[in-house]
């Protein structure tokens, strides 16, 4: 047996403790202003965001945070927020009309649990609890604090963002007009938008929740991109090179949508080179917090590493 | 020629300024924090919110805030919020997988003009702006006030309102198993949450706007529920008696659907005398407010009496 990693310990830790508050938000009881809480919804929603995920952003977030020695208890619940947008997001892009996926972490899409309809309106009401979420007290005493959370948050997941990058990918696939294979900087633009806001935004919503100053946003934004373009080479990679039982859900598949992807831009070992380029960059953008940012170091080779 | 009506002028007037302010916000620019905005997803978004909308619910935000002196951009700007979160609903209530409608205000549907991803896509950003929206200064220099509103708006429209009544409508129409008829007060909950939550949450924004008391924020939402039911009973005598030329999309297709309605539980009759009972219940929460309030008053009367 190895000894315990202490990166995956903290890991699981975030994902467990996401995992129970998501499980409260989640509740048959209504929320103060909500009329009633309709079973069939719920159970959609809590089938889509209680799925085991990694919790990979809310644990960014968190990270990101403790560098400024936020309270882990207002990070945990803006990393449940983020989470519930990065939910709602699978939730859709499974969609028949999207990328008509039917396995998602070895369980049904929810559109296969349940149906069309109830999936649309899961992704929905997912995307709006994110706000009402975000919004709350817990997040942190500060309202401006929390305003500046929705904004940002908001600007990641909407048309300028993750919404806007699913577009693109779309578009990119041919699906409206003859398709012309994107250049390089154009599928780096797709990615940005499609998976690097939400990542990046994970680690500039902790700089935020800890006051920090322009120059640490800014570490932290150049940290958050750079882990984001290598969270999405991985993902491509794991798609050309991973086992489908391992991962859960279908392989080679965006090769066989023709789906615009840097390793198919580039090359297999092109891609690796480049991976490790951004694993550099991440921890150079760390080296002004000092072994603080240890884990947020660890994270980076976990996201260009990782086999599920 | 009659002489100009002044209710249908000032509610024109807000219908002209709201789409002036929905135009500037789906503007080709990216906002600050947004990477890029495709044109496809900013062309459906754009056929979604700018095709003609009353604007009924700017006008009761603008005009309950009104009667606390509130500025009037400050509550335009709430207002277009607002009207992002029901353009949102209708895109996605009318996709083929929920009501699958492929008129709206005698224009194709984004999925018929468009295509379902798109509309999909188009829905949720719509959606994602609106809290973009809603967090900007410009609806109040007060960052708790702006969270309220979030946080409110977040309630009205997910699991425990808009959505969560959308789910309970499909429901009822026997979509997930056997059809059992909703009997009266199953039906005022559904559509309390499908429809009345948002026009409600119109008139407590107000309110919450103009930092109004305790008082007068309970008869603003006593106002807000009465007009929320009293839209839905005059929309389903519309689908009944209207014609569709004149409405822009189908008539006779809740009853063909087995939509549950409270015209079709108490006959058309018994519904026209509610609406009448729900019309003075409204004028009956604007007493303390005195002439003021006139434009309300009439605002409760129009949304009874409308035939589009």
């Amino acid at each position: 047996m190895n000894p315990p990693d202490p990166f995956a310990q903290r890991l699981a830790a975030v994902a467990t403790e996401t995992d129970a508050l998501l499980d409260r938000l989640l509740g048959a009881e209504p929320a103060e202003g909500e009329i009633a809480r309709p079973q069939r919804l719920l159970d959609a929603m809590r089938h889509a965001a209680l799925g085991g995920g990694k919790r990979l952003r809310p644990f960014l977030l968190l990270e990101s945070a403790a560098l400024f020695g936020v309270s882990r208890d207002g990070a945990l619940m803006a990393g449940a927020a983020l989470e519930c947008v990065h939910c709602y997001s699978l939730v859709h892009d499974d969609l028949p009309a999207m990328d008509d996926d039917e396995l998602r972490r070895g369980r049904p899409t929810v559109h296969k649990a349940f149906d069309e309809a109830t999936a649309i309106l899961a992704g929905d009401a997912l995307l709006t609890l994110a706000f009402d979420v975000m919004a709350r007290r817990e997040v942190h005493p500060d309202a401006e604090l929390r305003v500046a959370l929705i904004s940002e948050l908001a600007r990641a997941a909407g048309i300028g963002g993750m919404a806007g990058g699913q577009m693109l990918d779309l578009a990119a696939e041919g699906r409206f007009e003859k398709k012309r294979p994107l250049g390089e900087d154009a599928i780096a633009v797709m990615q940005a938008m499609k998976t690097g806001a939400l990542i990046r935004f994970a680690c500039r919503a902790g700089a935020i929740l800890g006051n920090a100053d322009a120059k640490a946003c800014a570490q932290l934004d150049l940290y958050g991109a750079a882990i984001g373009q290598a969270f999405q080479i991985a993902d491509d990679l794991l798609d050309v090179e991973g086992d489908s039982a391992t991962i859960g859900k279908a392989t080679a598949k965006d090769a066989a949508a023709g789906k615009a992807t840097l390793v198919a831009a580039l090359g297999v070992s092109a891609a690796r080179s480049r991976l490790n380029k951004l694993v550099a960059q991440a921890d150079a953008a760390m080296a002004t917090f000092g072994a603080k940012a240890d884990t947020l170091r660890a994270a980076a080779r976990f996201v260009a590493q990782r086999q599920i």
